[in-house]
């Protein structure tokens, strides 16, 4: 059976580069950075190298570089360990609605210590509005966190506009780039942010490394706590093979970036115009065109996310549905309820990520096996049959007060 | 050149049967184990059956064991996490005065929070007096963190009779097993431990994945916040791979255990009572018995553990000064300090820990090599030369108030 992975937002298949830099530090070279002899200063050289192809992918200092286990822990440490060192300057931040989840609930743990958080909402492409967070500023906000761009339904927010009204006012900025690094150009100067979250995971390299830059001179306190490891900002022993693999994918991200891009938008733009050719009823979530290259997010009225998974899981087609961060949840997302998404249409969403892996021939296939799957799907949806019978939509029933549901579901970085 | 590799307290060489296990979720099975589709699903199932191997190490039930990065990050969760949650109870902790780093700040920081902090000493031998434990506890303790073995001197301590001590009088224990986790048996139950931290790089596993035991029943905040992965305790993308490596590790441990425990036993004591007498004035550090298998702490004379580490090093013998913690600073280890160990004596300290790849040759080897290293160093010393003269040793100059000097070191964990 053919096997096509789109649930690339969740974590992408390892670079072949990649993983062959990796297995020096799997096998032999399994030293400790921070031991003194001579396999230690093999690991020590190692992550230093990994820490400048890091710097490089986003135009980074070396020294600003810090690296942690996963996005999740990036964010965590940009939003408690800054506010944490700055708490004497006040006590407000500001997020927006759609973050993700280790956004919203370190915001949300950080309500629990006296800081007040203002979440501002997103238009219904997903945009921040610049007015609104103007508004939102106050004399105490000691620190704005809008994601580069949306893991669910693709928006990328113009971080350089916002960063203008930040340093404007005086106030750091932190940016969750998980989904943008090593996809689309990224340069900490150009955007202005103290703080930028990324992760290799989501550009074929390894899980269990990622990274936090954080601009030269901002102040934070650790979130891990013990020895000097990352300049004293985040103990424990360097996962080094991770770090190596992270290094490796960012060197190939980034000389390769121009021609991975253009394949995405290409592989993208083919599906967001042929589906809709393919079946009626089906609605783009998300801008379209700030959008990530890779990213297609489609509302596919009167069948269930979940159902269309399995049915394409079949296939051998690997997808999300809605969310990465709602998988497990029958619920809407926080990010389709966020842009005032029609309920019952929203319940079938669709997510189709890709990496540079994915050919044309997988959206033959796609465009092939897709619409089979929900024509068959909508056979057996009543809300389907009243439809054609009435012409008429049923409106979602109870449970439509999806505001404040989303409290404890799951999101992959 | 022979290599020989004796600083398995700062890592370990990867177990090939570990490797093998790993590097199908390195290379096709990259799922993430909360996407729904088949590909998550493997990744899934990979994670409940090290999360099995792991209980089963320590004689947990499954849902007892939570994944982190690394050990420091386990035990700051626990001492962070735990704290938090309990708070309303009382806000006093006690640790011992050789803990590991991740233990002393995660503690030091919760002072910043109001916490109170009780640090119990140890004796020469490093064995925290179970007197000085009872009364340290007051009617607010809420937690005691004390460490199944140290990871310099190797003293064991008597985890079970300290749990008699805290359950008697209703605070939880915790304990940072890195070092004896996978090398000594080891049953939660039996020890009556509410929080064990481990780490698979100890014993064969990969960097990159570790664990904390937390009893059922017991509350603990998340330290990552984000999404519901491990239980909603542990946020972020799970680290597959290395988590795969290190359920195998404890596997292949438990398996293991009887035999390498004999070996390393053996390898430690005939270069426990063999060094000595192919140098003078060499003292062994830590307690004489109740003693990691592995372990090997000496202090020698006129020398300096730099000295020694570089010489052997050129040999092709890879050992920690002193401490894994302190392998970048030149001063007296916190450890050290806290045994009441002569200054002069301990500058000259070296660490030696073994794991199941030494044979009885790397004995041979180093028994012949490093006397002659000695020698050399002590032909150099100043320090030598005054004593071969006068027959009297010099006390050590300025700097010998090493209390408050190691705040900022180092310690892989």
């Amino acid at each position: 059976m053919k096997e096509i992975y789109l649930d690339n937002h969740s974590g992408t298949r390892l670079d072949e580069a990649v993983y062959n830099e990796m297995v020096p530090y799997l096998t032999d070279l399994y030293g400790n950075a921070q031991s003194m002899h001579s396999i230690g200063a093999k690991s020590r050289d190692a992550l230093e190298k990994a820490r400048h192809q890091v710097a490089d992918l986003i135009g980074a200092n070396d020294e600003e570089v810090y690296f942690t286990s996963c996005g999740s822990e990036s964010n965590n440490l940009a939003i408690k360990g800054m506010t944490e060192a700055n708490a004497n300057k006040g006590k407000h931040i500001i997020v927006s609605s759609i973050e993700h989840f280790s956004v919203l609930n370190s915001a949300k743990r950080l309500e629990q210590s006296g800081f007040q958080v203002t979440t501002i909402p997103v238009d219904k492409y997903g945009m921040v509005s610049l007015d609104e967070l103007r508004n939102a500023i106050r004399k105490d906000t000691v620190l704005v966190s809008i994601q580069h761009a949306n893991p669910e339904i693709g928006t990328i927010q113009p971080i350089e506009e916002i960063s203008k009204i930040t340093r404007g006012k005086g106030v750091l900025l932190h940016t969750d780039a998980v989904c943008t690094a090593g996809i689309i150009p990224i340069n900490v100067t150009k955007l202005g942010v103290d703080f930028l979250t990324l992760a290799g995971n989501q550009f074929h390299g390894p899980k269990g490394a990622a990274a936090l830059y954080i601009r030269k001179g901002v102040r934070i306190i650790p979130q891990i706590d013990g020895g000097i490891q990352e300049n004293g900002r985040r103990a424990g022993t360097e996962n080094i093979p991770a770090i190596v693999g992270f290094g490796k994918a960012c060197e190939i991200a980034k000389n390769t970036m121009d021609e991975n891009y253009k394949k995405l938008i290409t592989l993208r733009d083919r599906l967001i115009s042929e589906l809709p050719k393919r079946m009626e009823y089906i609605y783009l979530n998300g801008h379209p065109e700030k959008r990530l290259p890779n990213n297609v997010n489609f509302s596919v009225e009167f069948v269930e996310g979940e159902g269309m998974l399995l049915f394409l899981d079949g296939e051998g087609i690997y997808v999300s549905s809605g969310s990465a961060c709602t998988s497990k949840a029958l619920k809407m997302s926080h990010v389709l309820a966020a842009i005032k998404a029609d309920v019952a249409i929203a319940q079938g969403s669709i997510l189709m990520t890709f990496s540079k892996y994915n050919t044309n021939e997988d959206i033959d296939y796609i465009l092939n096996e897709f619409p089979p799957i929900v024509k068959r799907l909508r056979e057996m949806s009543p809300l389907y049959a009243y439809f054609k019978k009435t012409g008429k939509r049923q409106v979602a029933g109870p449970g439509t007060d999806y505001e404040h549901e989303h409290e404890q579901e799951t999101c992959p970085e």
